[in-house]
């Protein structure tokens, strides 16, 4: 019965993304370090929606909506945006109820590539990776895992994120393409020791510039947000909200 | 001095190409199973030279120039074609001094996705690892490992191969991108054990199909072949040849 069982395979771009059958799967956006963490963080402090827009433009317009807005560009803060895209900034009580639209370099870009095709978009990062994998596990779809990389190149946090994801799943999956076992390959390699082995990617570099080693750090915890964001209607919401 | 260096980077499928800057630097055209493995026993057994073509059509008018014809699709050898793309074929004292007109899934289309603007294109199996790896360590410029990949999809065994020569090169050389540490992650946890780890990898498994078992063990074996074939106005030639 082995070929009755749903594939999981990885996307190690959006700019792949084309290669596979998007229609016929959920799709996991991952952007670890950081949009997708944060987005947990937020859920997990109560926010109502995240409208994910490409464009810094889209994302201000939705100011006059009562939106907070978020959003980076090449790791740094928007000018005049409310948020740039630590996960600290997102632990705040007075976010309950509240809606964000949010632009990040590679992320929210991720999430627009697949979600007009997708049977779901869902978001993923260390921070919920468990009632995620439980999640995929309970819905038995096909599943891709998307890496958001950096400006359609692969990066290694988010391939890694998804190669602890298809050992989660593949028990129960098929797992498909080279690129899943790579992954996990590289999950393997990693875990026990993510910042130690990071410490030569690009992304992490260029956020030790910009002095966020404590976002890395916080980005790379597992189950710190028991939290589920899900696209609905073009704006994600938290399924898991009681 | 560290910034001096030249850089090594690793371009996981030809469809990511256009991230390079592939018009300053040398590209090694990676296709481990089987095409560049093929190349290096043809010019071992003195094949003149080699010209990669992009169609089966275009193959075949090289038959009126005097060229024997090889080449691939999908694995399996095209039919009227002289050669398929076993490395075992091109084991024959009978091809000395001849000229042969070549075409295969993946690596003469990688070839010419770089050919018009690279420094130079150099052809990399592990059949000629070594010579390779001390040539790219004397030409010292900044060098793009490109692994043709499956149909623009990314596969381990080229990716392996990559993660090799990324070893080799890194104490003289910048690795630069978080593939080229993917790469050689990856390598480290197959080395020793290659035929073992690529067992789940796809384009194993189609080659186990066709019955090639013996084809996936030569090409995996290291120093085979004291070659090294450059591209040179279009044709490939043994810059080794006595």
């Amino acid at each position: 019965m082995q070929d009755k069982k749903k594939k999981v395979s990885v996307c190690l771009t959006p700019g792949m993304v084309d290669l596979f059958k998007v229609e016929e799967s959920i799709v996991v956006v991952i952007d670890v370090l950081r949009a997708t963490s944060c987005m947990c963080v937020a859920f997990d402090y109560g926010v109502e929606k995240m409208v994910p827009v490409e464009s810094i433009e889209e994302c201000l317009a939705y100011r006059e909506k009562g939106y907070l807005v978020a959003g980076e560009r090449n790791g740094e803060m928007v000018e005049g945006f409310d948020f740039g895209n630590s996960p600290f900034s997102y632990m705040n009580p007075k976010l309950a109820g509240r809606s964000i639209a949010i632009s990040t370099t590679n992320g929210t870009q991720a999430i627009h590539a697949v979600a007009p095709k997708a049977i779901e978009v869902v978001i993923g990062s260390f921070a919920n990776i468990s009632v995620l994998g439980d999640y995929l596990l309970e819905r038995n779809e096909h599943t891709i895992l998307l890496c958001s990389g950096w400006k359609n190149r692969v990066n290694l946090e988010d391939t890694i994120f998804a190669g602890a994801l298809v050992k989660r799943l593949k028990p129960h999956f098929k797992s498909y393409e080279d690129t899943a076992l790579i992954a996990e390959t590289l999950f393997r390699a990693a875990n026990f020791r993510k910042r130690f082995y990071l410490r030569n990617s690009s992304h992490f570099q260029r956020l030790m510039h910009l002095n966020l080693q404590k976002d890395v750090k916080y980005c790379l915890r597992r189950d710190t947000h028991n939290v589920l964001p899900v696209l609905k209607n073009g704006e994600l919401v938290n399924i898991l909200k009681k």
